[in-house]
């Protein structure tokens, strides 16, 4: 892979007097632009526009942005002052953003652990915090991508939904992961990917990520999953997951449970990837979550033209739940769920 | 229904000496205008942009606007020159919708049995036979929803794919003509409309022409179906069809098989509903229906902007092939196809 094939969500440049780098996501798909964030200001704005985004993109850019905030400090109260009020300032930023508040909070507690030492031992330390949590990520995206590439073969085809990729993660991303990691292994894929509407992560984002990496990448209409399934086109389906109850049902994107039947239908394997931390054991089942309606606008003005009748009636729930009996297997980290059942899921997720 | 809930897509106003009036299709669903077709010039291109559009529409266009070729003709044979000269030129707009050639073939083979009547008796007789071309797609129309309507009960929600409204054809339309008689029978129904990606029909037309005639309808993007059915939403889905071969296998805008693969999963009943005139008995099955594909930009600029990475490959088939056996039954103007099978099909459509 060149170097400019590379991507790479955020990053930090230099050492503690250093700066964060981030793609800014708003302009893709059409222009590829990186921004500086020399201040906690634009760490700030960038998380509240959307310029990063992804739970563990954001949890990342929010230690960094730490480090940031603390820049300049001459002494110890300085320092600890000017941390809090970057901690308090940054979580305003994205609230709904669970990442963003444990990545602060794991700054903060690192910090109180270093109470007494010098300015330079601190900024030190945590700037070593933040790239911690940020190789934690990749190191997790990268042990889902070994443990889902070994379910493919070369000359597949695969189809994919929404962006579970490395934009929204330090790198490689779930379910990309999957197929970064068959092309680091030498496997030729060839993947769909579903436009996903009505905000279009796939058209903008998946699509986006594939072809930067020369991954052959053919961009579809949510509505032809099924015929590419029933023209032989696809020999697995791989998604994220926003959230997994204990018996392994999984709420994703909208659409993701359309083509969970529909790959059932059509003798499909249907995979979900996603990290450890996905999993919520204290709901039992999908049946517990709640399904998420959003603005009607994304749907009857998508972008920027009407395209409905004023005033029509919209229904836009912005999740669905794939019950586990329709999943082959999770993919995480800590290895596959296979089958997809309360007990398989407590097993593997006991042994890190 | 009050006058202004009417959709008259298309209508002769006064006698020979009157004109062709049509809603602007091109301007919906935001603006809703009618315009005048005075000479054979506004006709084609009424056509040729689209302004009118569905074969049945399109025919009645062009019959009404053989009518408007041969005013001002003085005699015998400046009528006929007048006649085949506006034939010709009509042809030319839309060069592969049949229905055109159909209704121009039409008026030619009733203007050959009129020959040496007066100049004001023929044109009478060919105002007469385009009113006839628009009075039988109207009573093949009702005939459908008679039909259907027999299916749905009181309460129900239906699903609907793509646009088979009376836009594309003289009213009523064909699956919508179904949910449109119901209501005129007292049924209330909840019509949810699939947006239908690429070019949207169904949210600029359906959901204007459902609203339009104050039907409750809901619009929700493709990918929203199988959440709308698990949660129990819909009782029957019904889309129209573009051809249906002799064993009832039915090509019909892409996303209709994965609606009927969903519908089948969910144990709800899918039908079909199109005019006999959509039968072609020299194909045996769907697999000799020949799937087009259209322009990559219809996905990565749809919506006027670029919302996909530029050079991305795409797959945009137009149509999809729904295998008889997941449809429950064909609603035709001569009745229900129940099953649908090969001698079920010809018993049916044998008796007018």
């Amino acid at each position: 892979m060149s170097n400019s094939d590379r991507v790479e969500t955020l990053r930090w440049v230099g050492d503690v007097d250093g700066h964060l780098v981030l793609i800014d996501q708003t302009l893709l798909p059409v222009e590829f632009q990186e921004i500086d964030c020399r201040s906690i200001e634009q760490v700030w704005e960038a998380i509240k526009q959307l310029r990063v985004r992804g739970a563990p993109a954001i949890g990342i850019a929010a230690a960094y942005g730490v480090c940031v905030g603390i820049q300049g400090a001459s002494d110890d109260s300085t320092l600890f002052a000017q941390l809090n009020k970057a901690a308090e300032y940054l979580a305003t930023s994205r609230p709904t953003a669970v990442n963003l508040f444990w990545a602060l909070d794991r700054m903060k507690a690192k910090a109180a652990t270093l109470q007494g030492q010098t300015v330079a031992s601190i900024r030190t330390t945590l700037l070593e915090e933040a790239r911690a949590i940020h190789d934690e990520d990749r190191a997790m995206c990268h042990a889902i991508g070994r443990h889902g590439a070994a379910l493919l073969e070369d000359g597949q085809g695969v189809l994919t939904h929404c962006n579970a990729g490395g934009l929204a993660t330090a790198e490689y991303g779930t379910a990309l992961s999957v197929f970064f990691t068959a092309q680091d292994e030498g496997k030729n894929l060839r993947v769909f990917v579903d436009e996903t509407r009505p905000l279009l992560q796939g058209a903008r984002l998946t699509a986006w990520e594939l072809s930067r990496r020369n991954i052959d990448a053919t961009l579809i209409c949510d509505s032809m999953a099924a015929q590419v399934m029933r023209e032989g086109r696809v020999q697995a389906v791989i998604t994220g997951a926003d959230r997994i109850a204990a018996n392994g049902d999984s709420a994703n994107k909208i659409g993701t449970y359309s083509i969970a039947v529909l790959a059932r239908a059509h003798g499909i394997p249907f995979y979900i990837a996603a990290p450890s931390s996905t999993f919520d054991l204290a709901i039992a089942s999908g049946t517990e979550i709640p399904i998420e309606e959003r603005a009607s606008e994304e749907i009857t003005h998508g972008f920027g033209r009407q395209t409905a009748p004023t005033g029509i009636k919209v229904y836009n729930p912005a999740f669905d739940v794939t019950p586990a009996e329709y999943i082959k297997a999770i993919i995480t980290e800590r290895g596959l769920i296979d089958p997809v059942s309360a007990s398989q899921i407590q097993q593997v997720l006991a042994h890190p």
